[in-house]
């Protein structure tokens, strides 16, 4: 307990957080997010279409959608591609959370008739690879709708403010934020919560797959989130020159 | 604030909950769970063998995987069987959920190398289906244990606490417990939480799609949740005859 | 020969029918039918739009179309669901059978621009799941059609008279009405046999996987199937309340 | 009625019948089989494996299983490859049809540790494929446990008799043998009929999609097909040299 | 090095080339081609509609598209159907090859709002498929034009010249024109070379899986490959009457 | 003819070519490959373990595969991911193009029993996918070998010599090396060629979708492929200090 961690920092410090624009020139816009060792390639594209179920439903505005896949070469041993068919349950849960983190923070109304797609694909796992693919996507669908106002495809800015996520985890007893593979693997809580500039949930998921926490526990883990969200929204505002 | 809902409930009040024992006779146990009009199957088959990954990693102790499924006829509109492939992404996350929920509370060691399925397939769906399917998987779990110790299949019981899952939403900006599928569509914020009988937390899923929440909100809704799964417990051990 | 079964019925005799209407509150109509330990949910739905191979060939009228499966906790030993694209090559076949059999007795004009659903899915098996799933889903057609009279959605009935179903085969040489799973495994000829109201063939699928059999047995079994169809008959009017 | 039908035949006459050995040279044993216009290469390979539910269930003995399918250039519209993965249910049925006919005659323990797969592919379609499926895999499957016996592979020939399948219908109230596409389409009852070269019944299947058919047209009907089956089994026995 | 092969052959020479039309009647036109041994369905449907990413793009003018698949029984180890969704990665090359080679030699403006299938199935395989098929196809293409212009729904034929194809190859360093399979199976380098009539290349595909071949050689396996073509093309026009 | 092209370079001049190291640092050895604004990651991994084909037909030795993909954002309108289970044929055949080019420069004795996997994933594209795909995955796989070398996995190193592939075409009759994608769009002739050190080919596919070559275009366009070869070699050579 209070002892500092294999890479030195201490319970309450995220890693090392760097946000890299521009990594996929074609896409609309782009950023590569390094929490640590970390790394996942951000993209955002736009689709002047909404899906079938608005049109059949006559939802007015327009969609959101994220995509998040691990390139084979981002662990150690090789991940297979998950082209043949079968869906990938981890996958499916991530990419559902990047959409609703994202979506939370998004004026649908004022994107207009458009599906906005949002991929993230790791290039490099260290834990964190859904907190890092939000806060950098975040990033990303900001500089995308600047853009847009920019070339005159927008009007205004669909992005209300800006989302981040961080994980927080129960380890050996000890609370600690932003958790690193090792670090996640013994983990017996594993907690990813997204936040507002504000400092308001969009998302909150807590599970302890071989243990319970107890709401003292939950308490300290959410104060430990809320300070990562500190740390990464400055990141942001940097980069994003705010 | 403070009215009785559409079904002359309180804010803090669980629909009617039936747990109705046996409704799958081939099965090792079976439950049928109301939560009000929302009704799932609940089955318990188990299997001598485990995944290909636990044999791989050479992890010891059983498994336990559930699948979750909305019959055709489950709602109003018909729901297509998703037989032909294509992953359904809210399936796919439900029955993880249910997955992780009773796991938690299981001890795989004592299992044996054995994998339990639980299959929870909505029979009638009015909001809820996911915190109904844990708390009925919970109940036919715990008959399934019974019987296979009954059977000597089993030297002790596996299942260390029940479980019970409950969901909470903020409608209108009033925190009201248990929706009701209508409440749950005009919901600004959607919360699944799974308790154990000592109550601590198994899992927290919170999303606020349209909205988000405060930390205020939450400690609202954490209340709320917790008075629901006293209810849900009681109504699992009377069933149980505990 | 001539000896009771072990059930104790005679050669001649169906299982208990038992035909349980509603237990699918959110369907069109449904219908829990019991052929002795045999449980099948017959479920309708109707859908305000025709295939699109209707509308390619401009045939005129409706559709009517058959879903078939077994819960995965229907036989002691779980049965892998088929929602990985590969076909169930039996379940297709039986679905087709009971489409037809349905689409027999069923004026597709008099339907009007529709498609009906009808799903089946074996809560459990014990031998003639497709008979039962056939006679369960006349029932549940015919309460559907009438609810649909009397909510104004059709002018008259579009069926044209009830249809049941049932099994014959030859067991250690004896022909046997309505055979259960263990008479069904051991029979050298099985037959599956759809008639109407007014005994008229509607399908007849007979099969000796190691065997064959003469004119005179089929005969026999046929005698059998018009006999076993009076009973069913019987029982679907019951409930109907003809 | 009573008149002759449009190619000239009557009521009772198969279409022209060839047998046609060695189409597809490197099968095991190979015919093109033609009723009239319709044709089908039926080839028979053989695997020195069984299934792995054989070996599951310790099941003695070989296995038998047919693939059917229609080329894309057997009808005059393109008929689309089933190799999307999505199954092609008339197909599924057909194929299981022809399995069972063959398995009928075949002695699986004689055949030994083996599966021994039939391949019908329609070159050509007009009305009857199935049950040129099975009559021109019959003749293929016994020069194949001839070449065995010749190579020594066999010790004796698993093949117990001959069978011969037909197709009967209703078309415009007339019992008709051996339909072509359009007597088929017209039809209002549709049957086929699987016999033995004693006469005896291996599979029975009779359909009446818009109509019904009463015991007196059913007999009508078989005896046509045992007519039907003669004429088959002369022009098989005339290939075999037998 | 100057012997001659196993059958007889000298290193420039073709195997036997039979080009035999109308082996499936309900196609456009179609051919079965053999190289020796080796033989191939082609056959030529057309459908009135073009793909959807032509209407799309707002191409104008037709398509022509190439389907290649190994009938099971086309070698004596059966070959496994690929109907189950998973991408056969050699017929998938194989078959943009024969699209392309067969849409350099037709006017798809020419052809008008079409799309034309040719389907390639390989009835024997000994080596050279693929070529066999391209050389084959042509012939079927050729005839399919000439009825369409003959019934009136073409005013010019869209086929500018013809196209052959052969394959050549260095064995135990010797180069050999149209290999069979077992001196494909010995090959270090495996050509397959697509000719106009004019003598100027479509298609050219070098491979050397375990070997690299120099300039020199590529010359010399390129002349040998003119030098087939002649021999081919010589054979199509005798069965076209040219 | 003769004229400087759009980006000002000469018919004989390949892009900027930048091999840049570690960009995937979990993979065993990895390089960001550049051609101009065409940009691919290339990854390798190795397995201990060979494919099931290997085993079944006791071939002794190692193997190497190839996977190709473009990232959803690699292109201006966002490229659909291919993980439905549909073969994307283009795909296919380019990553069969790059496995064959790197086997015939790997020897696969020395590789011992192992599966290495090149995974090669475009971020950009502008042209050139797969001649980059293969010149950055035989520096990775150079680095990988010496990798392994120094670790003690490998005792000599597999990779006889390196391979380079470049593309050549001919656009508005005249012949460019390493064609962008807007000359790629217009190109008459494609043709790709992969090389080793020595000059030797390794594959060779040249294409004309609406044109053909004479053996003097072909000619003049393997000495531009030559010329582009020399110069990736230095590029290749450079970074790996050789």
């Amino acid at each position: 307990m209070g002892e500092t961690r294999k890479d030195g920092r201490g319970a309450k410090e995220m890693r090392p957080l760097v946000f890299h624009p521009g990594v996929a020139p074609q896409a609309l816009a782009s950023v590569l997010v390094s929490f640590g060792k970390t790394q996942v390639i951000c993209a955002v594209s736009v689709e002047e279409d909404v899906p079938g179920w608005m049109k059949a439903q006559r939802v007015s505005g327009g969609w959101l959608t994220a995509e998040y896949s691990m390139l084979p070469y981002s662990t150690t041993t090789r991940k297979k591609r998950s082209n043949n068919g079968k869906p990938d349950g981890r996958a499916v849960e991530i990419q559902r959370l990047i959409g609703r983190s994202l979506r939370a923070v998004v004026d649908l109304e004022t994107l207009g008739e458009r599906t906005v797609w949002v991929d993230c694909d790791v290039l490099q796992a260290d834990g964190g690879t859904r907190t890092a693919s939000i806060s950098g996507a975040a990033v990303a669908l900001q500089l995308a709708f600047r853009r847009m106002m920019q070339e005159g495809t927008l009007a205004s800015n669909p992005m209300r403010q800006l989302v981040s996520a961080v994980s927080v985890g129960k380890v050996n007893g000890e609370a600690l934020l932003d958790l690193c593979y090792e670090e996640d693997s013994a983990a017996e809580v594993d907690m990813n919560v997204a936040l507002t500039e504000r400092g308001e949930y969009v998302e909150l998921q807590g599970s302890g797959e071989e243990s319970t926490f107890t709401p003292e526990e939950l308490a300290q883990m959410l104060e430990l989130a809320h300070g990562g969200a500190q740390q990464i929204l400055a990141a942001q505002r940097a980069v994003l020159g705010d």
